[in-house]
């Protein structure tokens, strides 16, 4: 049973998914750990290196379901040794005449750096999938609410009239740009592993680089060039990577937090009718889903650190750095995965109260149209004096009318004060908009849906 | 089945402990969640809040390990509430009669930060056994090594000489430094938590208090004074410590990992029979301890930085930064007590090989005088001429012998050189490991065993 | 002119203060260095390593403002070594029989750790005043909105009532562990560094404890017992605890920031007049101490962690870890400096609208009193089944008025209402500032003023 | 003066280069901001905005060499406006009638943001530059030293043969994905910024993106799209890259630091005549370019953890995140200048010492060659038991002759030992080497010499 409470039976759910589960659970490791054995045995067979027998024995007949874990954990402890265990085990499932051969002259990150290769495309694949959903509930967002006029806020404070769909424009473009550093990064991390003792494939003498070849396209993996023992960019950039992609998730669910509170009233997130907000309080709809997005991203932030500060590896092999990435990538593969579930359906399910908007609008409206007087002031007695004057008027009555207060001093006459905030308030809101979803709606058609064709 | 390999059967070991298991398991945090809501059960009694006889059911019929997990599971993901779940499979455990009166009033934090706050005091007396011990190995590595000279090393390259046992000093002096942390820290941290809804105790009118002084008494834990919902500076002392025990094992552990090199010899991990390096090179004894001190420090410090990160909580309560605790303040624990296990191991077993540390500073001999070939000369010609001129000569030929140099250069004679390099080298090690060694046996003998008696 | 723009003489004051500039300034740290080798010198002459003259030189005539940086520099870059440029521009202000003997034996880490240990005093110092400065402020407003009632907030939304006296209480709390950890770390913090070459003094051979001990007299700093050059965890141990307090600050800051915004408007931000908010939004007054407050605490962060990291150094000395602190320590020290001093203008000014409080309480009444109409109907039905008619009532009308909902469904009398929601909604809310004010002020009447006395 | 020691006279060298001085200078930085507003200006004169003559003066006569600093300080301590000091300053050397024009309608962000994205064309077209003549430089090494064979090391023991050419050609492999990805963010990172008041040019109008438009070629940047006053994706891309870069570079150095030890000898930087490694022991010379990798690295990664972390901001600005990057951002650009101009002189001049390699191999040569010994038995007795095998005779005799002890064993003859270890034992070294200098010298002549062309 697990002692974290990201493996709990109770909790795992807000810290996985069941996807997830199928690539990171141990028989699932275990699964992919044979898949690439096999893949091995075929390659090093075609090439005369093994018996071809004892490669069909090891593609076919190692079970993963059946292997004993208690004696796999037994021998792993005993001989203080990775694999070995595992291999002792797989060994029991093989013909006599196919034991010798399974695992044959690689190392132990052989097998691990291959199977973080695969779980980058398999977790990668899902954030592509999942990451395009999001762009695209956000880019309905943005489309349905383009013209929703609302406060923008800056520092915390009204400033001057958006709409909500340039906000959620905001949101899909930072999107969008993970989408092609995604795109960009696939080719780059995708490459198996066969190294070897320090990388040289020694074992395998002159056919170490046709037998790597062979390996890699078992695998549908690329070639690595220099093996990547203590070259570590790849996992790197992909830790980061989700990091970034869950800090801009982390701002969606911050804004919506925000925006929900009752003195707002803009947003809220989508009503779970099950849901219990609290055992004392029973009035408490909390943005649960908005406040868990943050929580993952600081968590995803920090193991993706651990992955950066493990590039300075020393030698042919670190251990120090390496077996840090075992907790690490993982931690950032799975939390991520949560957030872009609980992203989505945020997303998807955003009540968005277009009248709460206007009303906290026309609330603040003496104070947010004072861009739109300072420029029709600007045009009459230069932008810099306008300001000052303005800043004068406001200073001696904060939160005051400000127009009004123009019209007192002499400094506009209502007809101008109207004419000036008469046009629109929201510039190139809806512009802005609209270039946003044609461009990512053009990008999207071009791109594959799948980000491992 | 985990999904983390933290929590997987084959590598649980290199990320915590059967201790550890014993306070983070499932089954345990429940058994330690029932042991919290029957301490606030007979507080309530003895208040007459509650009945007497519910109180008494719930203090001795609520069975942790009978508790049904799928179904407790199901309810937490029904209701999203994250105690929910828990509540009403406890109910079934009890009569009829008692079940209004489990989990009275309080709320989801009251349980999950007083729990911290018990793991706390779990986890703090098991680091401080396992600090002390650490740091009673180091002693005897100080004191027994006293005399043992080695080359001291600065940037890397010799320096002087110093002793093994100076070295070991000044590990055992910062761990001394720990303990004293851990010693103040603890009145500090083991605090209850009974806040109700927003931390006010409003649920319980004017009985608030005294419940929860009787709440904290019958768990034996401190009173909070205010609540510390969004109040989490002990959270994050906590953990940092934690971070900063481990850091110090990682740089014990990055010392044997250099001194280790066969280059160097001087010092080896205890070897352990069945141990298999590599299963590529035969010959490999790795020093896997010491890395591993390294690897759980990488993580302890960046999950410790979360903690911190998470004081900055909003109003009442916040779960963005609150959740992630969930996560990381069990993360440092379970690591940090490995680490301290293994740090163990290593500093019991350590050995030391006195000869290849006289061989290697024989070796050296003509560099590493060269502080004692300064003072001498500098006596003589002024230190700031002498380092300019052995600087110069050191330069015509780097790594010679530079006692021979000086000869030749007539700015010694041979006589002269013997007297200067002929009084030990080592300058106050031998005093310092006396005086270190005898100040932490004195604060030893003066403080408990026990970190909570 | 700096490079960046902590160093600008733009923004210099948002990244540092005055009195930092007294000790981080370049003349300022020369002068301090100029005093640690006046101490080295005076206690090298009272053990008759140096002549009595020359140290009464180096202790007299030795002036850092009339060092020529220039030459130093050059020097510097020259040798690149980090003391040199400065020794021989020293020895220029001394005369013939004294240039020998200023920075005898001692190594670059004698000089920039002891002066560390001379700037972690005086900063400390600083924060200590500054700190508890914070705290008094923040005693005030607990003692003085002690009653203030308003709306407590969990997850961003209204929870129970609770008084600004508790909440104000809550940071004070939390400022009041952090002076009592700086107590607690001071005698471990303050000690000199005369290490030499590898830690050992052996350029001193048997004087070596005992010059230490006179040096470290002379500079009324603590001894170190084992030399630090790579113990490290004193330097991380302040940088944390500094991080901590920013944290704290932030907390503060970030709670200003929301309750300030107008459509809750409970607290201000103290207005100076020529403020200006936005040159192009001539009505905004932002809440930019505490914004800042949250900016300072990140940078903070970011730096104590690299202090954690540096503890992990390498044999007796390691410039990679060690030149680190170089940068990290004096900016974790300048960036507190600047939030205290901030946190203190804030928190004296704050501008505490308790009419607006109200108002928001009594706008979401309806609401906030579920705890006590929970409370109410426990007593009745028990406190689960209460629970889940409050939350199908509250789910049915999310938002709408609980109590009249409860009426119309039969659940209570209008009489009930009124009792149960009759009594002081805020609970423990008063007694627990009461107490934490009297314990706080007795602390701090039994605490010395100054930090070091 | 510099409160700072990157800012300081003495060590500013070391924290930064004069290229960069160029760049983050006060006086640059000012200069730069003219050249923003003169584009701004003559942008809005096309359009008719403001007057051509005003238009004309901004970008003519504003001499940021010419600006009082001490009046631009003291009004923006005045105004607590970061940039309404200057503004007040540039007016005063402008003409009346331009007067009103300068800086018009554009938001300090707006400012500030377009001189990130010229600071960061300008370092990283420095960045660009100096890691491909790193890459060259590594490329060098790869190439010269295909064929010297050295020993391979992994968890710092002695593992199997390599070439010092495959050493460094797994650094140029790493370098070389980091020019790529340079290459593929250009386009994303270089656009300016006009957003005024919340990001939607409220302030012009319908000229809004027109204007942007034009102001965006001025200055030779790309359009943003959506205004990214809070979309701080691209800083904290740019920062993240930088840190992974620098974390290659200590990578590099940390190996050289690691391989010049005197007891491997294999290793050194170059020297630098003038150089004194230590006042204390005149023979050092120490590693410190190396080290220097490793210490910024550090820093770098501190700082733009900072840069994702802001990535998550609050609404249409906001200033906690934001400020921060003015901190961080200027940071790790300066730091990585140095570091990439640190590294080019330590693999320009690095030294190879073949003889020491050979001599080192020679010395470990009964161990490393136990992989071959291995594949050679595995092909008779399989690979698992002759691993068992072979393990059991190394247990026996750790650092023993394990060719010796197979042929006493009956395990192997002498003339198949000779045989098995007779093969060149560098595997594919050479062969990877050959692949990586040609893919890397072809990549490089297709990719143009400045990364901004």
């Amino acid at each position: 049973m697990g002692t974290r409470l990201s493996d709990s039976r109770q909790y795992a759910h807000l810290w996985g998914t069941g996807e997830l589960v199928e690539i990171f659970g141990e028989r699932a490791r275990l699964a992919s750990w044979v898949t690439i054995l096999g893949a091995l045995a075929r390659a090093q067979a075609r090439l005369g290196i093994i018996p071809g027998d004892a490669a069909q024995a090891i593609s076919t007949q190692l079970d993963a379901d059946k292997l004993d874990l208690d004696r796999i954990t037994e021998q792993t402890m005993l001989t203080s040794h990775s694999t070995l265990g595992v291999i002792r085990e797989l060994q029991r499932q093989l013909p006599e005449s196919a034991r010798e051969f399974v695992y044959y002259g690689a190392t132990v990150q052989d097998l691990t750096d291959t199977w973080f290769a695969l779980v980058m495309r398999e977790v990668g694949s899902i954030v592509w999938r999942d990451l395009r959903a999001v762009e695209d509930a956000l880019l309905g967002l943005a489309h349905r609410h383009r013209d929703t006029v609302m406060l923008g806020r800056t520092h915390g404070q009204p400033g001057a009239p958006i709409t909500f769909g340039y906000k959620a424009a905001g949101w899909s473009d930072e999107v969008r740009r993970h989408v092609q550093r995604m795109g960009e990064a696939r080719r780059r991390l995708l490459v198996g592993q066969l190294a070897g003792a320090v990388g040289t494939l020694g074992f395998f003498g002159v056919d170490g680089l046709r037998l790597r070849r062979e390996f890699c396209a078992e695998l549908d993996l690329g070639e690595p060039g220099i093996s990547w023992l203590t070259t570590r960019d790849r996992i790197a950039e992909f830790g980061t990577l989700l990091a970034m992609i869950c800090t801009t998730l982390a701002r969606f669910g911050d804004e919506v937090y925000e925006l929900a509170r009752p003195e707002i009233g803009e947003l809220r997130e989508p009503l779970s009718p099950n849901a219990v907000g609290s055992i004392t309080m029973p009035h408490k709809h909390n943005p649960e889903a908005s406040e868990h997005l943050d929580t993952l991203a600081r968590l995803v932030r920090a193991n993706a650190a651990v992955l950066i500060e493990g590039m300075a590896g020393s030698h042919e092999r670190d251990g120090r750095a390496w077996k840090a990435e075992w907790i690490a990538l993982p931690e950032v593969c799975e939390l991520t995965a949560v957030a872009l579930q609980t992203a989505l359906r945020l997303a998807g399910g955003l009540r968005v109260d277009s009248q709460s908007m206007s009303a906290n609008l026309a609330r603040m409206q003496a104070q947010v149209s004072s861009e739109q007087l300072l420029a029709g002031l600007s045009a009459r007695v230069g932008k810099h004096r306008a300001q000052q004057l303005l800043q004068d008027l406001s200073m001696s009555d904060p939160g005051g009318d400000l127009a009004a207060r123009m019209v007192d001093a002499g400094l506009a006459s209502a007809t101008e004060i109207d004419t000036w905030t008469g046009r629109p308030a929201t510039g190139a809101a809806a512009s802005m908009v609209d270039r946003l979803v044609t461009a990512s709606r053009t990008a999207r058609a071009e791109e594959p849906e799948r980000w491992c064709p």
